[in-house]
């Protein structure tokens, strides 16, 4: 299992109104984290555009349980959460400080160029279950 | 019951390179439709805050389940799923010429300027009860 | 000369720390304006991109003259400042109640599919220069 | 003179559907730029506003010369234009594989929290003077 760990500046137009980050902004570090995590086991997300595999997201969740504003340096936690030939899912958290500030996860299916759904490519997959948060059992 | 519906041209800002609408963007749409809402029952937001009541998010959820790209209008449709004294949850549907393609929900706390948590103000917490997506009973 | 008009509720994430309408936001208000204006003149812009002429733009000003916040609905006017062969100029205003709080131009060139520079379509070209801010002179 | 310089990875969300970053991203990257220089020079931003010192975007300009995309990570060299008692202006680079892809500048004004124009504090004055682009003359 393998987490990745990425930290961000909170850029000043991440914030709104209330004076704390705008809560779509932490789907953006989300994806920070995961193509990050997709670059550190080999399978760089831009070059699988480019051959073809796009991973949409159909699917997000994400619970905050602090605050954080300008000035602060997040830290992003992305792990597989779950692998199938045909989809793909990611869990998060977001510390600040060490102190946990959000939870989240997003869920992908791979599509062609053509937006039709098809199977991960295997190499791919291998990486992916290889690095799986738990591993599948005994 | 209300249902608050809102129509909003997709923007190409809110587009990204496998042309369709970047799914963050299914929140700021959420937005507007839970700001509709509370207008509409006679709450607009901004009011809500200058007068001491501010109500962060504290979790979203979004299942994508069509595509909308630039040159769609959507319909954003909001209902108020669960009122407390302390909190209050939205649901949402998204839809593309009459088409579903997305569903969502947030939860939100009620917090003052200093960020401690208050009591929704009496007539506020009256109007989202009288308009809640299922009624109490029985 | 045409002038089209559109108007824009201020969105809460369009907002930022500062407790106006982060200073980007303009940027897509013009978007917005200047979209509408080619839908208006017969020349909706995704079907000009699906025809294969794309309008990335190559250079932009803004000046903020005035405060906008959530809460507001903004004005927002745009005009065909200059037309050539290849590229498009526009102007904008953007007003608050009335009042000018913005200024703004675009200037892009016009490219094929492949991100080639290519002539603008006679018809649109033509559309353009109708609605040109000045006439062409007495 | 100092030139300040950061790099930054393009952001998926930042890009549109006619694949390349979306135009008002470089904003986004010259707020980057000039609040490093800030916090460079001794005056982190975030600082400021907590003591008092806003300083809204009055004016910017950009001219796009390049094309930048998901998978690239850009150059942003920010630099002090101008200083006055109550405004200051910064210049942009953003390079890719030291190659330019834009220029740009913004024009700022020191407001208090109210809104209310008032001079730069002294010392953040002077070291804004000692960073100037241009010493001021011979």
């Amino acid at each position: 299992m393998k987490t990745h760990t990425v930290q961000q500046a909170v850029r000043y137009a991440e914030t709104d109104r209330m004076q704390v980050v705008h809560h779509s902004t932490f789907l953006l570090w989300f994806e920070i984290g995961r193509t990050g995590l997709l670059a550190e086991i080999g399978f760089p997300y831009h070059a699988l555009e480019l051959e073809g595999t796009l991973f949409p997201v159909v699917e997000y969740t994400c619970r905050i349980t602090g605050r954080t504003d300008y000035g602060d340096t997040v830290e992003i936690e992305t792990r597989v959460s779950s692998v199938r030939s045909r989809s793909v899912a990611f869990s998060y958290t977001v510390k600040k400080m060490g102190m946990l500030i959000a939870t989240g996860a997003t869920t992908h299916v791979a599509i062609d160029r053509d937006k039709k759904p098809k199977r991960l490519p295997d190499p791919l997959l291998e990486a992916l279950r290889e690095n799986l948060e738990i591993s599948s059992g005994s």
